[in-house]
């Protein structure tokens, strides 16, 4: 078996799904061929690529980050939305809602270079460890994505991630990880300035938003990024609904893939309730749309790099 | 002479510096290697790739759209800026500046899909033809520059276009006469909004801008876009200025080119009064920056794809 394509995934739909679309859109002069520079595949990170709970890693890279800055200005230790990342309050995060718990923990950074940044981001990663798997957040990514990408790189795919997440902080990984080279990271961002006096030629993080990367923001920022519209995507939440079906939309052959997390005992149980990223109209409406739904729990053997190999 | 790099470049201080730059990043183990995926190159598009003169092709673009408009609405035909667009006025055009004279080029278009857009500009590529050269404007880009490309990806570098023209317009010619696929492609940008009613999944461009992708907004765009410092740039006005800099700023080592059309001959000669795109600082400060000045008329044996061949 472990010479198949993605030993990982367990035989069944999901899997069935993903051989025949690659298998009809790669084989040259068939009626569903698709040149090579047109195998664009989008990919959400948390959830998709790897764990989001209980948070997303863009919090608990904030926190860090927070707690020098409380250092320096303990009010920050009595006003919202600080206080709950400084406390760590979980269920005070998820009440201010996905945008602007991100934009709390974008803010953090503002007023250092991008390249500052980029090196605090790679050094936090390779200490930090995930509060509840107890190990570095780079090892919370899930074995069978990281096949699906390597089989699809295989076949030709050009793969990009499309994430809510800050673009920088996901580029910091996932060269490394995905194999997915920076200008192939599209995720939120905050402005820059560039900055070019006395010798000086660097961009400076801003506090303002540029783009919350979510919902339908994740289309326009793959036409922006991209200039093509997908053939493959993968999420796991509504804010991947509009991507998926902007993806679906195109002519020809297309697929558009929804992990479930359903699979408590391996990794987490979730969709409806997780208000900082819920998963509703997405499943309630998979099989309208033609989305195929990826259960963790059937789909996949293996959920983490280090679990048992695959038989 | 065919098989050495660069036939149409002649000798000389311009092309030394290039092949001493590639030699010098690609030799593996020396002091100034730097790996593939670092080698990023960034081109400003009009006038660095292609002509520019009397006008940027996007308001020749531009200009047939509006016959169209006004056909529907005559008043644009008192009214300013249509006015002078209507009329090919281009001492009017240039008085408005960059920017806004960009924005009515931009504004011509919206109300309509990404993939409806991307259509239109593609036919329009087809059709159109250079009104002082008589040739179509794919005609209109410059042998030197694309042997340029040719031999940076042939040592391993990736090459993006960064331009103030607009993205989907550039990306409507770039893979097929750069070799630049469209999603290396940045430029200036008006906002999308997805549709996703009624079975529907579009992008609907809007007359509202995103991004004008000049002077300091390239740097910005750059580490959006790219994410990584460019070590070679190539630019031709005031407007590529900051990503000359931020491109020189990095560690290790840089090339930042600067074409100067002091050609009248073969093509234009034209700096400071170009006031679409006026090329004084970035000429004055070369030498203090450390850019290297290209002068067409001593560095190019062949400017245009039809010239005689390099002898």
């Amino acid at each position: 078996m472990a010479d198949q394509p993605l030993p990982s995934w367990n035989e069944g739909p999901a899997r069935s799904a993903i051989l025949d679309f690659v298998a009809r859109v790669t084989v040259e002069g068939g009626p569903d061929y698709v040149p090579p520079s047109e195998r664009i595949a989008t990919f959400d990170n948390d959830g998709t690529l790897w764990c989001e709970q209980p948070l997303q890693s863009q919090f608990f890279f904030a926190f860090d980050r927070l707690e020098e800055l409380a250092r320096k200005d303990p009010t920050l230790r009595e006003r919202q939305p600080y206080k709950a990342f400084l406390e760590r309050d979980i269920a005070a995060i998820h009440s201010l809602g996905k945008q602007a718990a991100f934009e709390v923990a974008f803010a953090t950074h503002s007023g250092m270079t991008a390249d500052e940044f980029a090196t605090i981001a790679r050094n936090w990663l390779m200490t930090a460890r995930h509060p509840k798997l107890g190990v570095p957040f780079t090892q919370c990514v899930y074995r069978p994505q990281i096949e699906l990408l390597s089989y699809l790189r295989a076949n030709g795919f050009k793969i990009f991630i499309v994430s809510g997440g800050g673009i920088e902080l996901i580029r910091a990984f996932a060269e490394d990880n995905y194999g997915v080279p920076p200008e192939q990271v599209i995720g939120s961002s905050v402005r820059l300035r560039f900055e070019g006096s006395g010798g000086r030629a660097d961009l400076v993080r801003l506090s303002e938003l540029n783009s919350f990367d979510d919902r339908e923001v994740k289309p326009a920022n793959i036409a922006l990024h991209i200039g093509r519209r997908p053939i493959l995507a993968f999420g796991n939440s509504d804010g991947d609904l509009a991507m998926l079906r902007y993806t679906l939309a195109g002519n020809g052959q297309r697929l558009a893939l929804l992990l479930h997390h359903d699979d408590e005992e391996r990794e987490f149980a979730y969709d409806r309730e997780f208000r900082l990223s819920p998963l509703v109209e997405a499943l309630d409406k998979a099989a309208e749309y033609g989305i195929t739904v990826v259960g963790m729990k059937r789909s996949w053997k293996t959920v983490f790099p280090d679990g048992p190999p695959p038989s």
